[in-house]
């Protein structure tokens, strides 16, 4: 057992790249049984996610997939496919981002997976929604930020649409699927019904975009244009010290000042442009820029100590080398180093977050080499020592094939 | 009955802003009764959300708060931590976002309240873990996103660090708290017991941002650099075409090659720059520099026709305005002209996913107005009108100063 809340949870999970396995790890982190199902060419993230210490072990490819174990089926066969239903017959969740015709033929549709077990949570991962016209369209993180306005809010502050330099769409969604397939756990152990979940990743990223950026485009007539000033100003942004960046955020009047107070300007807090909230959110362009030339006399460690002690909320601003070496991650663990059994020691993001009753699971499942787990997987769900060879024979033909067709990642 | 897997769960928001509120609306939404208890003066979010059409209600507040009922204590008055601690002995989750000093002192810890309930999921949004020299820091959305390396991922495309244009850290830690209190309801569904979950908006950001850019720092010794340089290179951005931009994401080698046929160079299939996975992120900037040429030739539309046809994965590139226009979008209903009591027609953003066994709650409530339900809520929990009157009368008094205070929104 491996303890956690969702121990005892069998979640086979066919997703591949970044969506589905964010959601499926933080099921895996929490004690649920994660089944990662690939094709013989394994998962495109492990290859995809760069250079490793042996092949197809890419670090982006290992920080999405801890406590999973990995089970290579080639769902093209028949005999792989009857392997899959029967796992799912003992199932809690299964997790696709197949598309819908792919889906079909391989028989994984929720009515063929629920047809065998009307306990299961069901959860597809969709670029678009089946109700509308791009149902049938491939997506990827990038077309998603693209088209649902992530790019747009770059546009606005810099004149050309760019993408935000995350798989943010990817990884938002992925976060907003846990929620939904939580939902349909705790429903079930209400009902003992299972569920059938979709989860479009266009609709969600422009949910997400236009709850903030619709702003005055919301009241119908419009009270104002699209795109909250405060955000897309392009003084939003570090502000520059003496000796690098700082990053301060004032927002109530006490807070600004506090600020006004410690640059030397008390007398700002009595100027109509900056005395309430919304004069300042009325002239943020003067405010932002005021703020940009504040702090270029003192180095960011001397207006650190300065805004602490003056209540100003205020951090240092980090690349990601320096976030590495953060004091505070460094006191409450957050990087912790691993050994891997292929890889060596490796660094593992841990979890930010504390539950005090039932926290994580208690063991750790090293991020899995394609196929680790196909044989103990099979042997466990019944499978001989005959079928197992005479499936697993043939998945390393191909997989072998295919990878020589993609070259090594070293 | 509000109908939704959460009915009969009982919220109680005393979070601000955006963190807290996006996390327990999504509990709204499918079912929760979530009141939200603000001070005389409001959510700060009111007035910083922008222009409204009565005082108050901001467009961005009123993405982030329908379906809850809005109740004003305040915290300050014996009397009202007196009410609020009643309402927590029947209440199954609180949320809060205050710090550690502030909870103390309105006896808001942990601690006190599953004192007088133990069954509840007490639920703490900090900027950072207790366990850590910043514990006692403030936090906001753009001081985590310099701080975490959402920054810096801008300044290594840019040059310089940049908040990305939306409130994402709020936004993305609010999700990620939904998670934990879900997890922790489910594991109350099966215990019996309540819990205390800690949410440090430093540390999920960091393993956010981390996750992606540790990349060959992930290796001990070090592979190379941090930055995914698929995802930081400047040419990642939507493709120039005559008339404007297209998103176009190949990222199989199927995809790949049937872009370089799609634009007229069927022969970079063979080039050994460009012909596998491993190939392509090797020499990204030539890839990207060629993808950045390529489509200028022809519209956006008359390359989403051949993309379509082709199988290569592209979509349009959407505006905030276009967005709001688009075709599927439409189809699906995201957007519904819903009628607001006091602030009229408003476009309310439905809900992107669907279950189909039990989905979301069955009626609609219009984001409150401040202190709206403080009387139905205060009578719901036993309170005399005398005793309400007594509550109400002070505050609203309090109330109305701070409106003067902080000017009005128009």
């Amino acid at each position: 057992m491996s303890g956690g809340p969702l121990s005892g949870i069998r979640v086979l999970d066919l997703s591949s790249v970044v969506v589905g396995p964010v959601a499926t790890q933080f099921l895996a982190d929490y004690g649920a049984d994660v089944i990662k199902v690939e094709p013989p060419e394994g998962d495109l993230l492990r290859k995809l996610g760069g250079a490793s210490v042996t092949p197809d072990m890419a670090s982006k490819f290992l920080h999405f997939n801890r406590n999973k174990r990995s089970l290579v089926l080639d769902l093209k066969r028949d005999d792989a496919r009857g392997v899959l239903r029967s796992i799912c017959a003992e199932a809690d969740v299964v997790v696709v981002n197949m598309r819908g015709k792919a889906l079909q033929r391989s028989g994984l549709t929720c009515e063929d997976l629920r047809a065998v077990n009307e306990r299961l949570i069901y959860c597809r991962l969709a670029g678009f929604g089946q109700a509308g016209p791009y149902a049938h369209k491939p997506a990827y993180d990038t077309i998603i930020q693209g088209s649902t306005g992530v790019a747009a809010a770059l546009a606005r502050v810099n004149g050309t649409p760019a993408y935000v330099p995350m798989v943010m769409a990817d990884h938002v969604v992925g976060l907003i699927a846990v929620q939904m397939i939580l939902l349909a756990l705790y429903q079930r152990a209400r009902t003992g019904l299972g569920d059938s979940i979709e989860v479009p990743m266009f609709e969600n990223m422009a949910a997400f975009v236009m709850a903030e950026h619709m702003y005055l485009r919301t009241f119908i007539p419009p009270l104002g244009g699209t795109g909250d000033p405060r955000i897309i100003d392009p003084e939003s942004r570090p502000l520059p010290t003496r000796d690098g960046y700082i990053c301060v955020s004032a927002n109530t009047d006490q807070q600004v000042f506090a600020f006004f107070a410690a640059v030397g300007c008390p007398e700002l807090k009595s100027d109509p442009r900056f005395c309430s909230v919304v004069a300042r959110l009325n002239n943020v362009r003067a405010y932002f820029d005021f703020r940009s030339q504040a702090l270029r006399s003192r180095t960011t460690a001397e207006w650190l100590e300065i805004f602490d002690r003056d209540s100003v909320p205020a951090m240092p601003y980090h690349t990601f080398e320096s976030l590495m070496e953060d004091p505070h991650l460094r006191d409450v663990g957050l990087l912790r180093e691993v050994e891997h059994p292929s890889e060596g020691p490796i660094w593992n993001i841990g979890l930010p977050n504390t539950l005090k009753q039932g926290g994580a699971r208690e063991d750790y499942l090293p991020p899995p080499k394609l196929g680790e787990h196909t044989h103990d997987v099979l042997e466990e769900f019944g499978y001989s020592q005959a079928e197992i060879s005479r499936l697993t024979a043939a998945s390393e033909r191909t997989s072998g094939a295919t990878g020589t067709r993609e070259g090594s990642s070293r």
